[in-house]
């Protein structure tokens, strides 16, 4: 038996204690005071953590795919035009989510482990008119990282709404929604934002919202009608409250300290966090020869790394990694699922957790018989952190 | 300052020690082995909570309101009817939620704090075809307390399903799933379940399923779809894992242990507890004169206590009441909400609850210059309790 | 089954979520400077709570009873003459102890449940010249509160010290160390000071530490020896660290959790509330026939209620109260142990509590065969509580 | 910001999650049934980790120091002679303790770091009749360690007691109470048996007892007194309760916790984990050319590492290598503690602990100017690691 085993899966994360701790605070009343207020000030944090000075938060019970339909369900009509850049299953299931809504989804396709090119999104938006354009910032199923910056640019100039899947981004890759003219961006509690999983997380910005008010037709889903939600959002952050449905209290009090958490580290200081410790990663695992699903450099995630098991290594080496202390995710992606695993460094992940979790890989992948230089891994990463 | 306060609302109610201590236990992956053991026992345990050994569980990231889209989304298709027992709010909030899924709805209707009479509702479904009956157990706004038992039964006779939204129930009013021939129960965790705000619980039984089976149009709501969730529930009851959304592994541990503190408990045992701490309480509040927004006693829910405030006093006893330590609610009901306030006496709630709560009320009364014999209220309770 | 028993025997209490939340954060290094800087304001915090604005306070890890240990051991010297005040077991225990660090010991005996007058103890103390006067400011076996005030003054007027063991009664009885001339009051954590058992605490006004300094023989225990505490306790106050043994880090954190809640509720508001409780438990329990331990009402601890069980009714009652819900603790001075229970009402204790104890009583007693109006004790305390 | 500092000093260490969440449930009467189970398990557990099937487990609120004098109060009286193995700051402390109790101390010197030879010792327990002879395990100064197997064996020898002062060694270095003929051993909580501090821990085999009872004299010390605490924990252990001061339930419950924890590693298991993870751990500073304070490899403790600052480097690398990550201790031993720091690396210290340590003291060493190829270090210990 050994201590508590690390969780480096690309969600749910490691949690800090102060998060943690707020979950089992006894449950306030929805309508009390010190809930509002606390409420209230989540979601002002939100707008700040997504650079979203002038958008719409809502939080609602509900996991990220609640919060795809979330997003989905209310700027989407009958016979909307939607065009998605494919990354891997999650633009997969932003494409099957627009369609029950009713749109008519073109696809840029993309290779596995790779993006369609900006330009080429560009024609298909200049060739055709979209309602909306749909990016997964960073597809958890490959690691592989959108530019949400320039093809968000690309939108705008065609006047296309631009919905970003930020559940395995937001808090953790560079994401400047209003800089950016992102019109809505979402994600779920348990990945960067940093708190058990629960919580549907989307800040949307007018554009959005003028969309959900020119709608001819209804939302088709009652839950995610921001017709509902968006009284109640407005209400707390006045510091009344309103009712719809009963909030996930410890939830939420748990994200108001998380989301506290990430602007006291600050945004800019957060996202090169991640950066540095993506590279010094992903320094390690090429250091013993491993290669990743993303097929270019520009392309690797900072939240998580998707790497393919060296020759002669299978599946099997997880369970020999979680021995050595480290928890990690196999591969998700239909195509190429038995080939990779992948590994997430998000939220409060540091240079520690970064070593740990290349020298439990050093140790399975030496028990899995895979040769290589033992130290190899971790002095890699050591060395990059040490010139940074 | 006084120490914490009693949350005596109709949700989220006070939970337990071991319920809360679980909450902040570090997450687990959803893919672990003991996650997986304790989503499946939970799942198992819902089967004997609701007293369904056959029926389908789900326990899904979202509020009540979620649980009753839950239901609605996937056995409703456009133009089948379905006819509405009328009890108060949340009654009104299913028809909504049925129309929005193309339904035809019908209203039994029923005076404020009354229901309609079983042969009332039997006489509409003899007269008319109806796809789907639709119960609240429990109106969370007026405690009325609807006879399950008797409705399904004339459902059931004629070839109607069976909905029961059971918010303010389950886990504390008498249901008998199966043996009274209910086809779906649904709620949310922070009610008698005692587990804090975030989960929608359902179970559905096979009837239930051979309707969603039998559609032939898709389920509107993405997330609410049963194709979805199916195989995950399954999965987790044979203790593997699936994936369509990230499990709310925080909450769903929290179930696990509320449930099997419900089971230690009993249902049987349960049930009787909450009818004597109701009516202990309801003892308190008559002996000092207060009177019941449900119009007759076989009316009053158990769970719940809705009493009109006494002459020359208003609303603003409530934060009186909270300064001597106990929190209640406000009216909800639109053509009364002034003129009541409801407490809820659900979950592990004793009788050291009820007599502090009672005693809260009369000092909050007395400052709000209502005139009784100080006592009489806790006296009567205390005199019920020494009866039975 | 049934929800949480209320412990409202004298110590442990209920303690708050808030002390219990600090307990289980992760332990600090002793030298970490969060740490240095809570340990330094419990230290200021206890100077406020003992009203001892000039006193050197010292909380170490240990039970109540080191704590005696702690301050007799440094101003006692082999003959040096102690004069006891009699009140019951906890003063025989002082006075062993003092023996034992070579004093010469004379009691100012007291019949079972009552006290020395002070006019006793004064002819005494002018009668022969004593070093230390010790007082049991309420003997936790017998709920007896000594007049602390008017004997310390009488103590004072005859250059001897004045050792108060506050066990039971320091952050509950009015206790004002520097205004009423106490030169040491010592404390166990557990008590009203409300932090879960491990730390003894005392303060020492300038005398007592004079007392110290003057010593010729070294103090015989090593651990109890001051000459090694100060500096820590001074080092901290001062936001250094400094290091003798290993603070109970938990405990300390604790501590000062609770001395916040205790000073933001006010040392007068508190003694005023822990009085009206008290007087509130009594009328309950005289209401149903009871009689106390204490001969005279002057007698009665706020803190504590030691009282005879009525006729026809023994400690079989105990586990009965206990199944209702409340913990209650049984008889413990010898000659009468069997006769009596205790019910300890101090820390946070409110309103609520009461009711709930008084409730449980009432029912066990039922159960017990004995007979009396149900509701009388429970209605007898809100009669009160309304008054006041 | 960046997530938790990882504590790594020779106590407090790191606990497990289970520990401390066992530290914030609500506090039980120490005579409840639950904690009477719960303090008579950990007893019971204490005999198992000492590797002492017939001794006499003591647990008291109190430190380390207090486990010290705990041990030496009982078993000495004036004019006992007792030899003191030199090994550092603790020795030094044990012979101090000795002195106040009446004891003539005799001491086997040794130079900083290094120990007397065994037949040293054995020659003056052969020169003069002692009756207890006192080893420092593991001296928390220094980092040496003891051979307690060879000493404890020339002590019986001659009739002589032998009292280990375990501190930071029991529960992580190898200890046979029972089959080495140690007569006491005590230790605190917050080293390797893992629980926050605030218990003094001790076990006595019948051998000190008997000592003890042939006593002609008081102990000195009333707290520490056997005959007060032999009955309490002999009680417990039948399941029964009795009462000297009051335990700190909390702390109790969680050794217990804790020491259910560390047999279910094993000993066996759990000593060489602690060689293992010391060797790798030196490993990793040798390789970056870092030296020891203990002066031979046989003298190297398993529980902490003593190492010199390299050249050019002074305390201020350690607020630097807390900066990274991880909090370490500065020197102690008066004559030469600002040349030297300490890494304790015990409890359930594992792989990626030890990675991340060295990780962190290589990043503070590069900035205080130190050079050396960046990695070595991890490097080295995951090197060892993978050929173990």
């Amino acid at each position: 038996m050994k201590g508590k085993r690390l969780l480096m899966i690309p969600g749910p994360i490691e949690f800090t204690d102060e998060v943690l701790g707020e979950m089992s605070k006894p449950t306030l009343s929805h309508v009390d005071p010190q809930f509002i207020e606390e409420f209230g000030q989540a979601l002002e944090r939100m707008r700040a953590v997504w650079l979203a000075p002038h958008g719409q938060p809502f939080a609602i019970a509900g996991s990220g795919t609640l919060a795809m339909e979330f997003a989905v369900a209310n700027i989407t009509e009958p016979d909307d035009n939607v065009l998605i850049v494919h990354t891997g299953y999650f633009s997969d299931r932003m494409a099957e989510i627009f369609r029950l809504h009713g749109a008519n989804v073109d696809i840029v396709p993309g290779a596995v482990g790779d993006l369609p090119e900006v330009e080429a999104v560009r024609a298909q938006l200049e060739a055709k008119k979209y309602k909306t354009l749909s990016i997964t910032h960073v597809d958890t199923s490959t690691g592989v990282r959108a530019d949400v910056k320039h093809l968000a640019a690309a939108a705008r100039e065609t006047g296309t709404l631009t919905v970003v899947d930020g559940v395995c981004a937001v808090a953790g890759e560079e994401l400047r929604m209003e800089e950016w003219g992102v019109d809505i961006a979402l994600t779920a509690s348990q990945k960067a934002v940093g708190v058990p999983p629960g919580l549907a997380l989307l800040v949307a910005n007018e554009k959005a919202l003028d969309a959900f008010k020119a709608r001819r037709t209804s939302v088709r889903a009652y839950y995610c009608d921001w017709q509902y939600w968006l009284p109640v959002m407005q209400a707390y952050e006045a510091r009344k409250s309103a009712y719809f449905g009963t909030p996930a209290v410890n939830l939420v009090r748990a994200l108001n300290v998380s989301l506290g958490q990430i602007l006291t580290e600050g945004m800019d200081f957060r996202f090169r966090r991640h950066t540095l410790n993506a590279r010094a990663f992903r320094a390690g695992l090429s250091a013993i020869g491993l290669k990743y699903v993303p097929v270019r450099e520009d392309l690797y995630a900072n939240t998580l790394t998707a790497a393919y098991y060296p020759e002669g290594v299978d599946a099997g080496v997880l369970p020999r990694i979680a021995e050595e202390g480290v928890v990690l995710a196999g591969g998700l992606y239909p195509s190429i699922k038995t080939k990779y695993f992948r590994i997430g460094h998000m939220g409060m992940s540091d240079t520690s957790e970064i070593l740990a979790t290349l020298g439990a890989i050093e140790r399975g992948l030496a028990k899995s018989g895979y040769a290589f230089d033992a130290g190899a891994a971790v002095a890699a990463a050591q060395s990059l952190y040490k010139k940074s």
